[in-house]
């Protein structure tokens, strides 16, 4: 197998700007970081993508394997992300087929969304195939929870980024494999799709997690890559529901503290906890939101 | 003036699903519709948008208006939405020109982005006029603030969805003109975009507010409407922050009960109330966070 030829462009993800509060003082705030990054798929502009910067070239390779334009990363020769043209180039050992009609369709998705998904992802979906015996403890979802809620994040620092992560899990735990955090949590999830096929990580036996919505795309790209179960601090949207009903993900949605709701793949999921004393209430507050 | 032809083809924003709790319990809840819609402009597909389907006239409209393939409502003839094909069918009195160059350039925004911005809009950034009287008290600030927080939405019921809202403003409180929410900000403000052209409301002496992020294309479209004061529950991005800078608009970012940071164009801001007694914490908390 020839060795992917790769860049090494990451940017700091966050700048200082000076700004005023409520009594009038100033205060130094860290605001996280978006630029233009365009792709050149073989010398010919495919997208712009609005990043943080910190994983480019993760981001865009995991961009066109969710975009199904790249079957396999042995199709890649080389990324070379450069920034102060704010390019990607990206080359293939091969012509990629059809691309002109491949990426005629744009959906732009919802929320958070991937914006361009490419259509004809969801005629896909049945080929789909996910392990029948991948499961999610309710110690590991706690596990998983709690790793999220003290990781040392850009989030934390800047706030307006999304987080996407993926995880090992036993009965017991579960153990943090890879993090990423993008102003856009589509960003995030391509990231960690590229970053998947750099270091041959297969999804079948992982458990997803994001801090953004289960929305259709993040369902289907989720899909793709094989896993069966998706962990969200947020909620599900209809579309991100129906998707994984028909596929067969399980998903965990309003996961904070203790607190969950499995919405779909209920078979997937075992109960080795003790019901927590207190439930936090279910209706989300609009305090804290950030997207 | 000849009038816009409309469908009203609102659909219901919100199902509920059975999910299971924490402590095995099943429990309704409420989740938001998402749904494709299919836009063709003179019979030519140009973009498929995931929406909560509530305001999906006002959408289109506001999506053609916020890509600027369409300078102004008589430009349109008519928009008729039917859920059966998921489409929107556009006519305009005369043909889009340059409709093929001026949809090749795709930009993928950030966050809850739009998803495809189609390019150029950065370059006509410096044609945008804003009111240099528009201000914004700390009072209407509040007003607006408490108004939100306890507005009958969507998000109470389902989450999962940003709201965008326009208000007017007095030095002491704030009247709400709008509010939109949708699966995705970017069709929320889109929504906006297309009321205001319906209604014949203009931005000049607006009062726009999101619960989203202000990203750069937040920040484009809100210029483009005329948009001076922009507040969010949430914050800002590098770029968002960049250009309200240099159009000259003030940007509010971290608004919840008193608090707020005030990040650019200080010069609208008047300070008319007493500093609170308490000041909430800067940083975003994980825990109810919704995108």
């Amino acid at each position: 197998m020839k060795r992917l030829l790769l860049s090494h462009a990451a940017i700091a993800p966050t700048v200082s700007v000076p700004t005023q509060n409520e009594r009038g003082d100033t205060v130094e705030t860290h605001i996280p970081g978006e630029h233009p990054l365009t792709i050149y798929l073989n010398k010919r502009e495919l997208v712009t993508l609005m990043t943080l910067g910190s994983a480019p070239e993760a981001l865009v390779l995991g961009y066109l394997r969710n975009q199904r334009l790249v079957s396999s990363m042995d199709e890649v020769e080389s990324i070379q992300v450069d920034w102060e043209t704010n390019a990607a180039a990206v080359k293939t050992v091969v012509p990629v087929k059809r691309m002109q009609e491949r990426t005629a369709h744009r959906i732009v998705t919802t929320g958070c969304g991937q914006g361009t998904l490419f259509g004809g992802l969801m005629d896909d979906l049945d080929t789909v195939s996910l392990d029948p015996n991948m499961k999610i403890t309710q110690l590991a979802l706690y596990s998983i929870v709690e790793m999220i809620r003290t990781y040392p994040s850009i989030y934390r620092q800047a706030g307006s980024v999304h987080g996407c992560a993926l995880f090992e899990v036993t009965t017991e735990a579960a153990s943090l494999k890879m993090f990423f955090e993008d102003v856009g949590r589509h960003n995030a999830v391509d990231s960690i799709a590229g970053r998947m096929w750099l270091d041959d990580v297969q999804g079948r036996d992982k458990v997803f997690y994001t801090t953004g919505r289960l929305t259709s795309e993040m369902v289907i790209k989720a899909a793709q890559m094989g896993l069966a179960v998706l962990i969200s601090r947020s909620g599900v949207t209809q579309m991100g529901y129906q998707v994984a009903n028909r596929v067969g993900i399980t998903l965990l949605g309003r996961c904070t503290g203790r607190h969950f709701l499995l919405y779909t793949g209920k078979e997937r999921f075992v109960a080795n906890a003790l019901p927590p004393a207190i439930t936090p209430r279910e209706s989300p507050s609009r305090t804290t939101s950030d997207a």
